[in-house]
């Protein structure tokens, strides 16, 4: 396809001049551009497609250079960014120091927050509809936040929405009904937007509240045994958004998402309504590409494909090696096959956590909270406290959400739940909003959990196990990257013991997590420069094998320390807290690792190499060390 | 009043041999000993006293011994503790090694999970029943959670809400609406809670429904512009529940908490429903002592009291040095008075944290946001991309649910939040889960954050101001204490800079925060065993202030880190990092804080005493460390 209109649109003002058929023209050739890019690369997708109409809708109704827009989670953010002012640089996109994935101020004034984790977009654009009415009143900008039904359930857009009714703002809610978060949503709230779908509504808007009105009194008179009857017609009359009208909002829909006419006339509507009102719009996710409309949740972030007219798509190869991710979702099977304590959980990333097999083969104990990862946590210490032994697999960025859970119903209560910590490290083109790189060091604040990682893909297995006859809380932390294997006989996961690889005269590398077999290579290669340098595979922080990191603190001539978290309060800082206690000298250890700054998008690779965490970064590291400290006296220890 | 019956009840079971009358005498011994201890120590009270039927009701009905319950947050625990075997030690609850003020599994069978901080009940409840359905069905346990209107916004409460409709558990949930949280409840809940009180349906259950249905006729037959009339007919109708009902839950109620019958055929009634239940229950907050029930805000934890015939109560008089948490509210005072841009937001704590003239004086830029302290920083965010300069005002352990927005809606964003945690350190006969001893560790995980804390009542007034010139997220944190003053000519606040009370030949306390004055005290003792010790007033975690700080490590035989935070990620591990980055020799550091491990309750003091954080234990440290390197030799730059 050529694009003709496209190109043309610097700037969102310039929609306002295109015709009904070239805003169709224009809806195709956005969608052309998606296919284009995910055909390329792994993006997302199926979302996109989905809030073409919707996107456009929005920019004609409103001015976004002073409206306030939010895309919550921000991931179907695509067609935002071709209209204003980024298709240029749209080919760019998630590659290193291109185009975000995700909303990103720094790319655009039309993009307010940079996001990516879901359900906030009601609080912020409610705080910003706070702050204009008070700095600016005068300007009356107007403020729209677009929820995705699978943020919904998210607690903190039910503060948000009790807040909002509180404060009685001038506030538009697009309920982003697609039937789905990644994978098909679940829960109450699930249930009760699917009885909308049916309802009589979602055709016109309230135009046949009439027709419905007469049929009221068909439900006869005054029997008390009718009152079920009653009361359930009444709420499928009302149900589109009785829900909301409770909460305190306007709730107008259903509205058809792909109808640009139907959705610029019911923008406009709620536009000028005082108040918070909710706009209720129907969406397909993967609209207008057969292929991911037709499997929303394989197109969500497929991985590349060319276009064949006669099969649809034909996917990429993948690489070789089984990703951390897969390797534990197997080993979670082969658990919950031996022992019927164990149970698993995830917060709607089952596709991500590739959990589907979990869910089919053993659907009562598996959980699906959706996007709650508070509650999962809560719930997760509610079911130990009876006896369970629950898994919750939930990526370490988003269990951020969890934190004050882990703290009350995990740390405090001292029980064994398993945290399996996802997209621990770089997590690439994603970008900061999913880089896993705190979560060491949040973890390890609380009393009680066992943190640990897994060297290399020997290392999941038996470590999962450990944490079924281990009586208490215990996180395990691995990115998303193929995992390496370093060959070796393995030694048995013991509690706070690490496992030394070998042992090297001039230094030695302790490696908490998948960098382990980067050392090894490291070492391996600094072997060909002539120093002898030991690798540790420290598995544990806590707690931490002090005897074997202080023997290579005192009996080598300096120790390297590797992670993928942020220094700040990360092992590294755990070895230089236990070597002070213990008054040992630490000017000979250094610690790598992610530093104290947002990280950028990218490759994985590329970013650790850039971070000097890669093989050539631990050596050239080693090289540095070997210098100041090959040569020491035995003063190591001071105490 | 003597105790005829209290004494007498040694488990729930023996509840089932009262009369009615008796039972009635049980709730007047029960309030009665509520009063005595609340007459001599401050504690929870209006909560508790509103809860006494429903906590008879309860162990009537079910059987706790194998059912399950959680009272949500928890203060309203003491008569569930006064009738499962604790009357006997009741006059020692919080006092240190005494009862706990909150559930605690330690003291009994019928306590499942310490608990303080609100909404978790829901989902810990419902993890329990998934537990027991799959471990041991045969034993049909029930599960009940108690539930504040305070609580019912947190978010976490919706989420299992949703999730619990998915799962269709037998689950009870029982709404205690006594209108409040500790302060008045706000938001769109409570708006719509309070419509529920004036609703027809409280009275005797749903025997009114044929009433109303018949009423529904009236309203008229088919013209459109009726559909507001019968839209709100219908809501009034149902409104006492359809939140609940449209969530996924059967509503039940409301029904008086304080008929004890009520209650009790309430109860039986929904202990045999299938699947998810609300009964919503009115109670009324400080019921049955007078002085209470009519000012539930002053009495949620009042101050010591004697009980006067006449003039109701007379409070014993506080101590004289106004507590952090005043100076900091009149200062926030002051600069919303200078500064239009100034707002304040509090999540529910309106009292604690000593809001109330601001909420008077400033009722546009005040914000309330309930227990929704994720929602409340998020909201910030909003406000401060919108030009206000939001100060964040919430208790440092109740900050944790606010973890994952801090990092996304603040840091990520590089907004000018100011976080004021209060109850930062050991909050006394609050215990574990109220003591602030993590957040120092937690807020410097995510980049951008200045991360600092008073070290007196000077200090307070000047960086509040600083944060406000400063752009950028700034946390500040002080204790639940009297602040005390050291004084001295102040010196500026300044970005990253500490400041240097004195130098000291001998060795140096670097204090962050509020022991900055036992330090100085310790210090001046010191001086009279001989030792000259400096001591450094830190101020700043994020930037350090490493000019000051390696001065001291290089210039001076030792420095002792002092800090009422968890040593896991801490201040001291702050400067460990920087010392150790920067080739310095560590050895001669020590760190004091709070250990790897929950703190019990009891008063601040006699905690520090025991944790050598009291002015004799920082003597001892220092005697300690002037031993060890009192005559050291000057190697102390080692790189």
């Amino acid at each position: 396809m050529e694009y003709q209109l496209l190109p043309m649109i610097g700037s969102p003002k310039e929609l306002e001049s295109l015709s009904e058929d070239q805003l169709t023209q224009l809806a195709a050739e956005i969608r052309e551009a998606l296919c284009e890019i995910v055909s390329d690369r792994p993006a997302h997708f199926a979302s996109n497609l989905g809030v073409v109409e919707l996107c456009l809708a929005l920019h004609l109704t409103f001015d976004f250079s002073k409206d306030r827009l939010i895309w919550d989670t921000g991931h179907q953010i695509y067609p935002h960014k071709l209209i204003t002012g980024r298709y240029p640089q749209f080919n760019t996109i998630r590659r290193k120091g291109g185009l975000m994935g995700y909303p990103n101020p720094e790319e655009s004034e039309y993009d307010l927050f940079m996001t990516g984790h879901a359900g906030a977009s009601v609080s912020t654009v409610l705080g910003l509809k706070a702050g204009d009415d008070l700095l600016t009143p005068e300007d009356n900008r107007k403020a729209v936040a677009v929820l995705g039904d699978g943020a919904l359930p998210s607690g903190v857009v039910f503060e948000a929405f009790n807040n909002a009714a509180e404060l009685n703002k001038d506030l538009l809610v697009i309920l982003n009904d697609n039937e789905m978060g990644i994978c098909p949503r679940v829960g109450g709230l699930a249930n009760y937007l699917d009885k909308a779908r049916v309802a009589p509504f979602y055709n016109g808007l309230k135009k046949d509240v009439s027709w419905l009105l007469n049929k009221v009194p068909m439900i006869g008179e005054s029997a008390a045994e009718k009152v079920g009857q009653f009361k359930d017609a009444v709420k499928s009359f009302l149900h589109g958004g009785m829900l909301f009208e409770e909460m305190g909002f306007r709730y107008v829909g259903p509205v058809d998402g792909h109808d640009l006419r139907a959705l610029r006339k019911a923008m406009e509507m709620v536009k000028e309504v005082k108040g918070p009102v909710l706009l209720h719009v129907f969406t397909e996710k993967g609209h207008g590409f057969k292929p991911a409309s037709e499997n929303p949740v394989k197109f969500h972030t497929p991985a590349p494909f060319c276009r064949d007219s006669e099969v649809g798509v034909v996917f990429q190869k993948k690489g070789s090696s089984p990703a951390y991710t897969d390797l534990v979702s197997d080993s979670l099977h082969t658990m919950m096959e031996k022992d019927k304590r164990v149970c698993v959980l995830t917060a709607a990333m089952c596709q991500g956590n590739k959990l589907d097999q979990i869910r089919e083969d053993y659907p009562d104990r598996f959980f699906d909270t959706g996007i709650c990862e508070g509650h999962a946590v809560a719930f997760a210490g509610g079911m130990a406290k009876a006896g369970m032994r629950p898994v919750v697999d939930i990526y370490s960025t988003f269990l951020q959400r969890s934190f004050d859970h882990i703290f009350q119903e995990v740390a405090l209560q001292n029980l064994p739940v398993t945290f399996c910590l996802d997209r621990a490290g770089l997590c690439g083109p994603d970008g900061p909003t999913h880089h896993g790189v705190f979560d060491v060091s949040y973890m390890r604040v609380f009393p009680n959990i066992s943190v640990m990682a897994p060297g290399d893909s020997l290392d999941i297995a038996p470590m999962l196990d450990f944490t079924m006859e281990h009586n208490g809380p215990a996180s395990i932390r691995y990115p998303k990257t193929g995992a390496e294997t370093v060959e070796r006989t393995l030694a048995p996961i013991e509690y706070g013991k690490s496992e030394v690889l070998r042992w090297g005269e001039d230094g030695t590398f302790v490696a908490f997590g998948a960098l382990f077999p980067a050392c090894v290579a490291a070492a391996d290669r600094l072997a060909k420069d002539g120093l002898d340098i030991g690798v540790v595979n420290a598995r544990f922080l806590r707690p931490l094998d002090t005897e074997v990191i202080f023997k290579a603190i005192q009996e080598t001539n300096f120790v390297i320390t590797v992670e993928e978290n942020t220094l700040c309060g990360g092992f590294g800082s755990t070895v230089l807290e236990a070597a002070n206690d213990a008054g040992l000298n630490t000017s000979t250890i250094k610690r790598l690792g992610i530093p104290d700054e947002f990280i950028e998008h990218g490759e994985r690779g590329e970013l650790l190499a850039d971070l000097g965490l890669d093989v050539a970064g631990l050596m050239a590291t080693a090289h540095q060390m070997n210098s100041k400290h090959g040569s020491r006296n035995s003063d190591s220890i001071v105490a």
